[in-house]
């Protein structure tokens, strides 16, 4: 194809909530344009579009959302660029996952079909989806008692959240819906299939996902085990694996007419949004650790080593950019809980204040944590109130704050809680490290970075410099570099991050002194960390099962208690 | 001497703020009329009244307050309960203690000496003055080194504020006002000296706060052991002592003069206001546990057995009534560890929830609280905010909380903190039936009584019955009780209690679910307070030194921290 005027690619990022596009410089990775569509019904975890209710812990989507981002985030991203389709020689894509749903043979989704429309197995299972917790269980259960090989490759436990989990709780719950299904996908490669017309398979969400590795699925034998009418399961995900980087197709006719982009634009093969984000943040050579710091955080490390890191999400070859091992990591909890802070822990004179001060109450709290010494407020925090992934791998653990007195204040609570979650990340560091998986440097990412004083403390806590992605729209960065290799404007995506990527380096480094002071109160952490997560005091688990009695025995009896 | 109409005593109570005097009649206990005087000077811990400013942990007072709560105090409550002077058959006070001050052979106050108004340590040093620590700490080495018999009788350890550590700091810092100092008395007992025109001693501030035990104080070589000085310091104390509930003496004319009543009338020997209580809550019979529960909560319990109970404040023969051992417990912070909470995690919501109800946040998360199951918070706290006094006697251990996840609310954190101290109640308790020493029932007094909530969490807690002093001036009441027996109205002191207690019995009993339940999460309490209390992580102990040291580091250098 030819085009007119200096080429630009698209990268198109699906959130948990909106979709974003993007129109980037294939030259420099210049952002020239974007918009966003925020989906007409977000996360559906009450009832269907029918009005048809769901259980607890559901979370699930609606197509026709994904496909609105096309039609209007990628003409109104072009229109802001001021750019022609002209110009436009790739496009790609990256998703939330394990965000997953069942479709015909045709890429139909099953909740589209006439008679499924009220069927809550029918829709896609947003990777927030954690009803199917009984089915991790027994996936981990079988997998043990059989020796899965693939079992250490995801730090020796796989997630509710993942592809075998939820596929398995519709076949348990709705065997004719999971009859129905032809095949069992990644929204991430779904959406490619819209823009191509033909079913492709990224190794990301296969690798991270699916439990691909070593170039198969769990076989039949071990599905088997798990329900008889499982066995043949991977007939609906098997399909040859698209590199990364590599084209998975060209835009049809159709998805011109919806993008507003030119017929037979080349399209990249699926992605995941924090996998995608290492190519923007230049993170892809081995040793280079990439945090994406947000609600939660997700690390991203490739490496020439293959090791088992306890407590790792998962570890995937070509998972992140082939010819490497990928590794995920992550962190249940992190701004979740300063939100958590904001709203349970400031008191009404604080949130006045702010409002004088004409700021946040989270600016307002930071800016009096800064002024703090390091240990000043004598606090030490677990940062587990969602539980803990790596490297633990427990959700049932939760928060924990000591050395309160009637001094502590609530910028000392906020402070402390910030400084927890910077030594959880350099638990997951310290665990690579351990593991032989060399971490050679430290690059965030994400909505906490606006934070300056808490990116200080992980500089700090860490005793590193922290490099930034300089751009506040990584995962469509990233997927616009991936577009441009895919088009062969590059020979391959760690040439394509080099020049399209956006990274300024140390942008924060640590104090030696603050450094110091922080290993003793680390020191602190991981005696707590180790002995309320590694068995010393199992009194987290049991709070957790007296709570669930406590709430249960007062539902049934109705009794207000006292 | 002849008395016109029904006979009453009046009570005189001298609290950290403010005294009140309480005309009782005799018959039976009813409170007939009371005032109050707010001291002029309250706590003096900035600056004397000449200005002289103080050290920080300073706590003084001014005699010349105390005398205006027998000037103007004991008139007005005479006229409120309408009674005539000629009806008053005794009097009696009660003081806080150890609160303690040097006076000339008189009874003269050094404070009030030409030349000694700008010298601190010639003031009345209050309870809760706590800058004579370093000499406490030398006490209980010396007194280890030596075995001293006593110590055990103090579970351990003695306070900074006690009589002989802060007649040390004294000796040490103004050995010139040491030596003016003809004699060391507690205000209990220079109270009855102003009254009375003699100098008397009562045995329950001898016990509790000047280490007599068994007809003794500590003796010469000890005292030589802590500074050569102070050899002969209790020549500044010794004094026959006067039983309590006996009079010490008679109103002098000018005494009568100052507080309307008649010279000659009966004046009962001096008291404490928490153990003076006892008699007012009808807990004087061996085995009633009483709780007064305020900001902090004291535990007085009258026993027939000696023992020696770990980290209890001290046990003294006929402290409380004659013929009986006399313990005292203590926790640390209660009400405070409430008002933190308050003033902590109550976010603006609550606070405005609150006024739109026309009700106080307490009340709005008390409300709140109530109305969950047991264990529904999935929450256990360690109300150690302010340090253990009993059982752990450790002042440098800090308050914990563990369980927080995203769904905590602070009715949550509020009602974990009213447990918390239910179950540090329920550990005193254990104790002292450990020790041997029975608790037979357990009564409750103080400003908590108002919170109907917590009232019941205690019972459920302890499983027992919780019974109440049902007058909101206890000290008073039990004062005047005091002064009835002194001027021979009954015959002792569990005669005249008997007569003119006020006591509410089994105001709340336990709810058997509920203390099923609650054992449970005191098996958690339990746990964590050995963990952290007794030695199996210290981490309490070196947060407050990484907090001494981070916030003097930044003093020193005057670097804004990070």
């Amino acid at each position: 194809m030819t085009i007119d005027g200096p080429a630009v690619t698209v990268g198109i990022d699906f959130g948990t909530l909106s979709g974003r596009a993007l129109v980037v410089a294939v030259e420099d990775g210049r952002e020239l344009g974007s918009a966003v569509h925020e989906y007409t019904h977000a996360v559906v975890d009450r009832e269907l579009p029918d009005g048809t209710p769901l259980p607890p812990d559901w979370a699930l989507q609606v197509p026709q959302d994904w496909r609105d981002v096309l039609r209007l985030a990628v003409p109104a991203a072009l229109r802001e660029a001021g750019v022609s389709p002209r110009q436009v020689i790739g496009v790609a894509t990256d998703f939330t996952a394990c965000t997953v749903l069942p479709v015909t043979a045709d890429g139909t989704p099953l909740c589209e079909l006439p008679g499924f429309g009220g069927r809550p197995h029918a829709f896609p299972k947003l990777w927030r989806h954690h009803a199917a917790q009984p089915e991790a269980d027994l996936i981990v259960e079988r997998a043990l008692e059989t020796g899965q090989p693939w079992l250490a490759r995801y730090g020796g436990r796989i997630s509710s959240e993942w592809q075998y989990a939820k596929a398995l709780q519709m076949l348990r719950e709705d065997p004719a819906a999971y009859a129905a299904a032809d095949r069992w996908i990644e929204a991430a490669d779904w959406i490619v299939w819209q823009l191509t017309g033909s079913e492709s398979r990224n190794p990301c969400t296969a690798g991270y996902k699916g439990m691909y590795q070593d170039g198969r699925y769990p076989d039949a034998a071990f599905l088997a085990s798990l329900h008889p009418g499982f066995a043949d399961f991977t007939a609906k995900l098997e399909h040859p694996l698209t590199p990364l980087g590599a084209p998975a197709g060209k835009l049809t006719a159709e998805a011109a007419a919806l993008t507003g982009l030119r017929e037979g634009t080349v399209v990249a093969t699926g992605n995941v949004d924090a996998h995608v984000t290492a190519a923007a943040a230049r993170t892809l050579e081995a040793g280079r650790l990439l945090a994406i710091m947000g609600t939660s955080t997700c690390h991203v490390l490739n490496s020439e080593v293959l090791a088992e890191v306890p407590g790792m999400c998962g570890v995937v070859g070509d998972g992140v950019v082939p010819g490497l091992w990928g590794y995920e990591a992550g962190q249940s909890g992190v701004g979740d809980i300063f939100a958590w802070a904001a709203r349970t822990a400031v008191p009404e004179e604080y949130a006045q204040r702010a409002r004088t001060a004409g700021t946040g109450v989270h600016e307002l709290l930071t800016e009096l944590a800064a002024s703090q010494p390091v240990g000043g407020h004598g606090l030490v925090a677990l940062d587990w109130h969602s539980g803990n992934r790596s490297v633990l791998v427990d959700h049932h653990l939760s928060g924990l704050i000591v050395g309160l007195t009637l001094d502590t204040r609530p910028e000392d609570i906020y402070r402390a809680l910030v400084e927890a979650t910077a030594f959880g990340t350099r638990v997951i560091v310290e665990a690579f490290e351990a593991a032989g998986v060399p971490v050679a440097d430290f690059t965030a990412a994400g909505g906490l970075l606006k934070n300056r004083f808490l990116m200080q403390v992980y500089s700090d806590v860490l005793g590193r410099p922290v490099h930034l992605l300089s751009s506040a729209q990584g995962p469509a960065l990233g997927s616009a570099i991936h577009a441009a290799v895919a088009a062969g404007a590059y020979p391959d995506i760690r040439a394509a991050s080099a020049a399209m990527g956006r990274r300024e380096e140390n942008a924060y480094t640590p104090d030696p002194g603050r450094s110091a002071a922080y290993d003793r109160l680390y020191a602190e952490y991981l005696a707590l960390h180790d002995h309320f997560g590694r068995g010393g005091s199992d009194v987290m688990h049991r709070l957790r099962a007296i709570r669930a009695q406590g709430l249960s025995a007062a539902e049934q009896t109705g009794v207000p208690s006292m």
